[in-house]
């Protein structure tokens, strides 16, 4: 079926399941729903018997997914073509855990970080005072730290490395502040993480910490680490680091929490052998994601099913809700990895879309959400979400005869979405619900770090494949270009000021020039905190 | 003018501010747009002028404030009028801060906290070993702690009592088991916050606090204070504690944090001082609202732009971007306090209403947010935005020749939403971006306490003044209740279960049952941590 034919049924579709006979209430009550709705693969298992789709709407995606060569494109991908067309870039993100055909130079990354985090572990490398390293600071932006936070607080409980770890984002002057009053600094080990090293914000950040350290007397030779471009400045000899391990070219800043963006930071916490372990999680979803058929292929699916809830019932946001608190930075990541690369208004061949692309993404864990704005999800404007749940915690909690903590939990789990799904009539309008609110439910056995793993690379498949299915570049990023040009501008204006006291702001527009002004205006007030770190702990 | 023939004045301009000529980059080229659309009061400066309306468009909006009677409800709703027809309550937040005209219950509270946390703070109470108390721990969830969290973190420079601060709200064992590991239980006083004190998720974690305390050998009344109604079973002689607070039933939970709810530990970690101080700034912003009219009145003109936005324009979604990275708690919190008010389908009155009421609230801290989804909002889904900068920081930073790490995130404060107005032409499809997406900008002079409690009571009125304006009553959240009822069915079940290990699920429906079975089916692997604390931190 061509492309233009199915989307004409995929319409018709979408108002036949908005005839009051397709509300999932009535939907829910064959009691085969959720064997026809659901699935194993790639070590998960995915409900969506809760979605506001029938047998034929599933069959309409399939065509769909066949018409837009789904899995056709995602091989090519995995095989190293040139993806990312704008850029001339490939997208091999799954390359960096491709165990049974490893690239070379992906490999020595990894050996060379397996050997580093040990040494740091046994304490052959130390500080420049001679203490061992107990605090990571992770010095990066928007991917290059993203992704690693997700995974590191969904592994937290495995960290027994003695190490804990911060992340220095911001360009604020505030999130350098709080970390520098919360470090010893000779236990301190920086990572910077840039791709090309020359990103604003780590770069102001990292000078930071280099005055820092200097200021303490210490050696940032010994406590710095890079991740960036082999030849970039991050990688000179001039100026020597502790270790400096190398990103390519063909892993964007989202999709490279497998590469040493992730690597280093997780195994210095949490020990390289688990790191490999959360890499193994992924490549089972990866050779998941390439060989299962479409109507067995859970990113596929879930991906074919936001389109829908997207394109064709019209929902403009979705959100991720894991029943799961170490996976409070699964949505952040999420809202990075698909809203950085669905956030498009062109084909990859430049031409505009007459569809709207990726939906707005957020999210918190439930039960917490429930007592936030779960109220919305209830009564008010429809979004779909993606509920998590976790068979096995990773606490221990003593036995007790009542229901515990996690039971506690899963009764939570099991009720939102049911409750949404089905409303429930009442004669006070107030208290009624009228339900048909779709979500999934995704099944993790526990919070390993391979189950990490697999749940990363499901949500990077998802992502992919919605870009496929809309002839979008997933991979590129132009949008955050027009607003670094302007901000060039404006720093020449703050520049110039900094130097020349009576500079007037006589080139720029007004809006900004009254904000440069505003900036400008009033002596600063003694601030509680010294952004150098003269703070106590 | 009637409300109906206003709304349809306001459809018109709708159409109006979609032609071509009332893009904003032409909007913009008016050299005094930023004087006319923007205003100080109640100590912030609040700019729309890069919102997508004209002087015609405030017109019409103040007439619908005007019809709607904004002002008079808002003052009703202060004097003490039932203003939460359903639940048949006031609404008296801002007695919490009404300095001039104290309510007498609400300054004993206040009292009440400022001797209780200058007598932790001096050593005079201490724990049940005899130390000094160190660590925070509330436990509370949703509204009993969002706020709570917002302001510490906004002023976390400011805690210098040697105490800091953590929330145990999550019913998962995860939540409890990873601050279990993380705090000497002997430097830890919990405060339990429940106006019921029956919430399931807060009896569950008072109950794990209970047994780690007495796993430890500690006096549970030595370390625990409850924030809760009169009466209620936190308030119970026999249940000794330090102390108990009293909540009081005009004060709903997501507009509590200025009562003893935000109160006693606001005040355990930055002193009671401050608290106050926090007070007095809301205080401003309470009678700024109340007082000003609607063409000066700022978080009614937010409240009418929100509106404008979300009736007329069709924008389903709205960010909160602060510039500042302490308050990167500020979009949960407003997300809880705005979408739990205004996600509702039926008028106060129990109507249903044929308009979408709140729309999804979510955010980052710039300039964080710009390399995550920012992507998407350029050249993607269009979604308002409130921009928040903070002219003097809270840290000091070293002189240096070039731009500071505060300029440098002014520099990006500033270009940001003047790129998303004006976007660009470029000959590269993928390279042009259209513009014309609104925003507006918030700024504060500093992060003070008196400025945090400004945003905050800013946040509330422009909440209830949304409610308002659509007649829904913004204080009561029925629809969290549907999933409450399914839970207890849930958790009967799971009960039965752990009393007789060969009961079957043979009551319940398909899929809920499949989930029971799979939550019993597999013994549970060691985990890697013991959730009643016993790890090393």
């Amino acid at each position: 079926m061509s492309c233009q034919a199915n989307r004409k049924k995929l319409i018709q579709q979408a108002e036949v399941m908005s005839l009051s006979e397709k509300h999932l209430k009535y939907l829910l009550q064959d009691d085969r729903r959720i064997e026809k709705f659901s699935l194993n693969g790639g070590g998960m298992f995915f409900d969506f018997s809760r979605q506001r789709v029938d047998s034929q709407t599933m069959k309409l995606l399939f065509e769909l997914a066949e018409a837009r060569q789904l899995k056709e494109q995602f091989r090519l991908m995995v095989k190293g073509e040139i993806v990312n067309t704008t850029e001339k870039r490939a997208a091999l993100h799954t390359a960096c855990r491709d165990f049974s055909n490893a690239m070379p130079e992906i490999k020595n990354v990894r050996d060379q970080i397996r050997d580093f985090s040990q040494k740091v572990h046994s304490g052959e490398i130390k500080g420049s005072t001679g203490k061992r390293f107990k605090h990571i600071v992770v010095i990066g932006i928007g991917g290059s730290y993203l992704g690693t936070e997700f995974v590191s607080e969904a592994l937290y409980a495995y960290s027994d490395k003695g190490m804990d770890i911060r992340y220095l984002a911001n360009v604020d002057i505030h999130n350098f502040g709080k970390i520098a009053s919360q470090i010893d600094p000779e236990q301190t080990i920086w990572i910077v993480v840039s791709k090309s090293y020359t990103t604003a914000e780590t770069s102001a950040n990292t000078n930071l910490a280099y005055e820092f350290m200097k200021q303490k007397g210490l050696d940032p030779a010994k406590h710095v680490v890079t991740v960036t471009s082999k030849g970039s400045p991050g990688d000179n000899p001039a100026n020597p680091v502790l270790a400096c391990f190398y990103m390519f070219d063909y892993i964007g800043g989202r999709y490279s929490v497998s590469s040493a963006v992730g690597g280093v930071p997780l195994s210095l916490l949490l020990g390289y052998d688990r790191f490999e372990k959360f890499l193994k999680g992924a490549e089972e979803m990866d050779n998941h994601a390439l060989t299962a058929l479409p109507d067995k292929n859970l990113p596929m699916i879930a991906a074919l099913i936001s389109v829908w809830n997207n394109n064709f019932l019209g929902y403009p946001a979705q959100a991720i809700i894991p029943y799961a608190d170490p996976l409070c930075k699964l949505a952040p990541h999420v809202q990075q990895l698909y809203m950085e690369s669905n956030g498009k208004s062109v084909s990859k061949d430049g031409e505009p879309l007459d569809v709207q692309t990726g939906v707005i993404i957020f999210g918190e864990p439930g039960t917490n959400a429930q007592h936030s704005f779960f109220q919305l999800a209830h009564q008010g404007r429809v979004f779909p979400i993606d509920f998590i749940g976790v068979i096995h915690p990773q606490y221990s909690q003593n036995k007790s005869d009542s229901v515990s903590n996690h039971q506690e939990l899963w009764a939570n789990l099991l009720s939102q979405p049911m409750a949404l799904a089905i409303g429930k009539d009442d004669p006070n309008p107030a208290k009624a619900f009228g339900g048909n609110r779709p979500s999934s439910t995704i099944i993790l056995e526990d919070l390993s770090p391979e189950n990490v793993g697999r749940l990363l690379a499901f949500y990077e498949h998802r992502t992919v494949f919605e870009a496929f299915i809309w002839g979008i570049n997933p991979f590129d990023q132009f949008g955050v270009e027009l607003g670094k040009v302007l901000a060039d501008k404006v720093r020449k204006e703050i520049a110039a000021k900094n130097k020349e006291s009576d500079y007037l702001f006589d080139k720029t527009d007004a809006i900004s020039r009254f904000y440069l002004e505003t900036l400008f205006s009033t002596p600063p007030p003694a601030p509680p905190r010294n952004g150098e770190g003269s703070v106590a702990a």
